[in-house]
């Protein structure tokens, strides 16, 4: 339970109207009802709030009043971040139980009120911690372990034996645990590389949709506490990765890298096998990153660069671009590679 | 119902046989029936075609005489694409029915001729329109609206809220409605910035397999009509993309991120957040593209160039390679930052 | 049934202890049980070996003696991987079984001892051969020919008319059978070109988790027998691919394009459509490849070039780098496009 006022503490916002009102949720303008904390921040949205069910209204310093309890804030995009996460932080458990189409081992532990979606199988060993959802169609391997308050939305694979902790957020569609990419070629055949290490994913990690995450050839593919990753990206056998990083989406992380913490990737960003990337590091989108990244430095490119550097590089191809004929005739001019007659 | 005759005239094509033989379908050589129309396009399928039960074979100008009725066209791989195009037009409603074993909650409201596949989970309040069909293992959240003649393949995840218009075909495994990607960074942690909008896929949209769509932070994540869009791509949270668009394998569109009309691109590229690319563009396989793309260029290369320079940059980097000792003894030479001695 | 001697030969070890001790499979040291073998590789490995439950350690030459029947190998990672192999090889069949939740058509064709998981949908006219596994919630389509000894994971869509030879295994979440992606535009509309082919997977390939395997428009997508494919992996429509070929993650093969034997691809390499890449080729990561591709090169870049060529220019733009502004300066002093004054 939050007052509008203990909000405003939060976001260092100004209260206009009744800062006692309690306040059980936040949802859009469009389908706000008594109870919830809405956001109106443009021009559009200050009309339609004045019909808001809402029991209080996010809005800008500059907005004009309206008849509904307000709360005015500077940085909007921030202020309703922290809300949201704190609103997440009180919001009661749901309500738990489990759908009968689901399959639910007799050998499996579940937690209090936890939430099993249709057709979701649960195999031998697994435990599923307290409050923790598992949506429809979700399938969790043997001896899977996953803390509580976690969320698993509907066709999310999870092999066995992989270790997940609480607050975790899995996307459809994900696949945690699938065999590491390993093969010895021996005589013009492939050996298959046993896969027999498992993947340890820590608190408060979210994961998007339709990416996947192997297990360790031997050991721990491992995702420290707070890193979020985004949709469709790969992490191979034994990667490590830090605390605290942000990986948007597509991007893949090849066997046995390692990630410092509070590191930043953009999409389709490509970090080879073994590579070391240091903490603070941030990878501009498709840049491709192997050997060893120190900490602090922003990289661009491909292969990867200082980003300065590489915009340093784009300058000069711009130049030779527009210089194409009088650099292809000074350096035929000179050098013996190229005789003049072959233009 | 359509008859040789008037298959002929969508496709400019020459009758030779039953003009009035009436056609329910189309099929390769090896699976024909009777009312099907068939292709035999090559030396080898002309053989094959003596011996099919097909009431109609399409085939070239040169083909040899056939004891079928042959329907002769100039272009095949257009006129298969018209007929298919026209067949399905034609094509019978689906039976319909929902298998028993599929779980459909009694607030939402099916259409007639819906079919719903064996361990189908159809949440609450959610709306599929007539002749839909929603194969085997696929989950469609709460409030989803799906209008008539969509086909939904297997283990497909739509999130709550969704807005699918007609005639729309999503491919296995594909999510769409998944979180967007965005995170505020607060003294050395990750808030999760809250995604309340929503998705709207206008009719005639194509979505391949294992895509992922997300939902819009607030707002609508938006893809007009008649767009296409392959396999494992990724439209990120309050994207924006008009009619007709081409977006080929594995391309990736960051956040907020607008597209114009009939652009095409390539599999693997790459469009930055907020980036603004107009009608009726190209962009290569694997192109790179920030900031503003204006209408009806044709661009590649990572950082995205007009196509035209990217090739020019590309023949004098071969140009530098046959000629890298004189270049770097030219630079050596001149400048003060490369002494003679570090060679 | 295998013993330590027999194994010994396998990987030319040296046995200390029982030879003749009966092996029966093979786990790591932290869930080994009598029966298996397992493997002591590190110094704390050694420390843990002595109470492991495992009737024989495989371990390296200069390890300690342990009160163990011990396997000294000079090279564990190959070692380890011929076991592996060999210990698959003489693995008993599974126990099948079909789980009363899946859904499997009467019309199907199920082999002996294949398993079936919850949920799993298999429709008609389906063939599934002998100790096949299908694990939970995967649907496999009409008339699907699946070989002997196949492993199909979960959440697994395998279209209709899909053929999948014997010992194939399949990750989570693979789709194959897609529609693959043609359109025709025509006054400003995209026509779908019918994609009526099928897809054809030899013996012994394995595909990872989210990866896409789209049916030819006609004819058939075609994988020779023992293939690996990564996770996220694109592959379209007529793609020929050949024997033992090794493809990374989010790799992405355009339509029609034809791979040799024994080629390998780095992750996120493109393939242009209807490129003709050679046998035992090699391409780095992210590599992008169009057109014809000779046998035994290794190239790598954007656009590919022979990797000794983009190396030597990657050298020379960091040399340009370092010394940006005189050739600005050489560029603009003697060349009519760049003007003193522009700087």
């Amino acid at each position: 339970m939050i007052t509008v006022d203990q909000l405003a503490k939060l976001v260092e916002g100004v209260v206009e109207g009744d800062g006692s009102a309690v306040i059980t949720g936040m949802a859009p303008l469009s389908s706000a009802v008594k109870g919830d904390i809405t956001f109106a921040l443009s021009e559009k949205d200050f009309m339609a709030a004045v019909d808001t069910q809402a029991s209080c209204v996010l809005t800008t310093m500059g907005a004009p009043a309206l008849p509904k309890t307000l709360l005015r804030i500077k940085n909007p995009k921030t202020a309703v971040t922290i809300l949201y996460n704190a609103m997440t932080e009180i919001a009661p458990p749901p309500e738990g139980g489990v759908h009968p189409s689901a399959v639910v081992s007799a050998k499996a532990s579940i937690g209090k009120n936890v939430s099993i979606g249709p057709n979701v199988f649960i195999d031998d060993g697994s435990v599923i911690g307290d409050r923790s959802v598992i949506e429809a169609n979700s399938v969790i391997g043997k001896g899977v372990k996953i803390g509580e308050g976690v969320r698993i939305a509907a066709n999310v694979t999870i092999y066995k034996g992989v270790k997940i902790g609480s607050k975790v957020i899995i996307h459809a569609g994900t696949v945690i645990g699938a065999d590491g990419f390993g093969f010895i070629t021996k005589d013009g055949r492939n050996y298959k590389v046993p896969q027999m290490g498992a993947v340890i994913i820590e608190d408060e990690v979210e994961i998007g949709a339709n990416s996947c995450i192997d297990r360790a050839t031997f050991g721990d593919t491992f995702i420290a506490k707070g890193t979020k990753v985004d949709n469709l990206v790969q992490i191979a056998h034994n990667v490590n990765i830090g605390r605290n990083v942000l990986i948007a989406a597509q991007t893949g992380i090849a066997g046995s890298a390692t990630i410092g913490e509070n590191t930043m990737m953009g999409g389709q960003v490509g970090i080879a096998d073994h590579a070391k990337v240091g903490s603070n590091v941030k990878l501009a989108a498709k840049t491709g990153v192997s050997g060893r990244v120190p900490d602090d430095v922003t990289l661009f490119g491909y292969p990867a660069r200082d980003a300065r550097e590489t915009k340093k590089i784009n300058g000069l191809l711009s130049l030779f671009a527009r210089n194409a004929s009088e650099i292809k005739r000074l350096i035929r001019g000179t050098m013996a590679n190229e005789p003049e007659q072959k233009d």
